[in-house]
């Protein structure tokens, strides 16, 4: 008879989703099960046994509903979701659709055959959209929600969902709010690992200068691996019903960032601004309280540089 | 050459959409046009023309854009939406995606065709959910949303992509916020109405007990006809960008209409809790604070005998 809990990470092949599996490994007594749609991405292979992974598409009512039925989980990491935030406008219907279907499946389906489990549902400060004041910086877990484009909105809707099935149904919901997070595997829809695809083309001779949007826009950035960590303090000792906020707690321009990737690349590089990758709107400022989750026992280990140097290896080895 | 606003009602046909174009009708100058969707009710011809309704389903794409463009309307009350809150868990996906495909189909049509145009958004006191300590009753504007059922964070998540909408592309939004209202044509997925339908039934002898659900909730009642008065004066003299409450601003239990109601049917009744009629989560009190929309000159004109005399009367004619 096995003692082990059944854990199971949707969206498990993903950026996030797949560092979280490498963190799981190293907690005993855990039976980790991911879900992937489409094909496999190769660095499966080092995650898990191949049997592990579910081919699930999670808008898939039934079939969302069978995987929870036949895994029974303990525990649930939830980070499926369209991740996409610069073209949500013209992809909105889509997004929208995608990131409340599938968490309404997985709260069906908890709220029918796992209801005693934990779920930690990912959500994002993009929730938090406009800070209207300087006193509402650093950004607390009270601060409102106000969204700027649909990928936000569908992150509020899922939270506020969680929320409402919790409530109804009892079910054990702890949410994540994680801040900008860095780290190999992240595609080139977001700023940084764009960057660092084309420095490495850059220094390849592929390419002839970097071009990038706003970089004036002040974020807070994590190492994917101390978000990760972050998750599982979060199922281990959050309370049920509470959201945690996931961020160094430190604010620095995109610029800086940019500037700092370019040290470490063997070329000369000079920088194009690209009109088209503006958004409609751009938040200047995003920093987060880390308050709550410090309480928690949860500390950054990885310097920013460290995770920089993680990032354009990774690019380099592509 | 025509001086005559364009006018486009969404969801024209149904309960407040219909008694909105009877109080429109009333104002100078207006081209009314409505969306339907389905089968003309019987009660549309004295609305507006045939040729004024527009038989459009607001989650197509391009049927929406198609519309806005040949219409390019200066106003637009938008009420389409499902409305049913009791099965909203059942119904989950459906009810969402529903909502949110309209309203992002309809804000980017805006976007597009008549981005100069003004847009009444209708949410819901829905979306406030729960209060958490006295001080938060009365509601006013500024309450959290707190929403308990999927239909509430449809309305949340409705109001939430306006305002991206509007932030990112200047669109001209204002948001109602109506709390529960009564009338003609209301259908029977709402209480009142379907006490109503049963006690007429009882008076004809054709069924016993009114079956009811939790009559102990305080809930805010107004006449269709003040709300949709509000409407109005929202889009002539509402602040962009703002949320406006629309409310009676008096809290009444359910079990004291339904009492009043008894009084005016000419037969004995006695009444029967059906707890499949209970919501998973009923909220015990919501009452509006409407010195909000007071402040733009609104005040409620019926009174509730009036407005259940109006319902009873409705349902003795079905």
């Amino acid at each position: 008879m096995s003692n082990k809990r059944v854990v199971l990470v949707t969206g498990g092949t993903g950026f996030a989703g797949s560092h979280l599996i490498e963190e799981l490994k190293t907690i005993s007594n855990l039976e980790i099960h991911a879900t992937n749609y489409g094909e496999l991405p190769v660095y499966a292979q080092d995650l898990l046994p191949k049997e592990r992974f579910h081919q699930v598409d999670l808008t898939d009512f039934d079939a969302t509903a069978e995987l929870v039925k036949s895994l029974i989980p303990d525990e649930i990491y939830h980070l499926a979701a369209f991740a996409s935030t610069g073209d949500s406008f013209e992809n909105a219907s889509r997004v929208m659709q995608n990131n409340l279907t599938l968490q309404i499946n997985l709260l069906h389906a908890m709220r029918q055959h796992c209801s005693q489990a934990k779920l930690l549902s990912i959500g994002s400060a993009d929730a938090y959209g406009e800070s209207l004041s300087k006193e509402e910086i650093p950004i607390d877990e009270s601060h409102p929600f106000r969204p700027v484009n649909p990928y936000a909105v569908s992150k509020v809707s899922q939270e506020l969902l969680a929320r409402a099935y919790a409530r109804s149904y009892g079910l054990q919901i702890i949410l994540a709010r994680p801040f900008n997070h860095l780290g190999p595997r992240q595609t080139t829809a977001f700023a940084i690992p764009s960057f660092a695809a084309q420095l490495v083309k850059i220094e390849r001779g592929e390419q002839a200068v970097v071009e990038v949007g706003n970089l004036s826009a002040i974020r807070d950035f994590s190492d994917v691996r101390d978000v990760v960590k972050a998750y599982t303090i979060l199922m281990e000792k959050g309370k049920v019903g509470e959201a945690y906020n996931i961020g160094s707690g430190v604010g620095l321009t995109v610029k800086s960032v940019l500037d700092q990737m370019i040290e470490l690349i063997q070329a000369e590089v000079s920088i194009k601004h690209d009109a088209g990758k503006d958004r409609p709107l751009d938040i200047p400022v995003v920093i987060a309280n880390n308050r709550k989750i410090k309480q928690l026992g949860w500390q950054p280990k990885y310097s920013l540089s460290d995770t920089l140097t993680q990032v354009i290896n990774y690019w380099r080895a592509q």
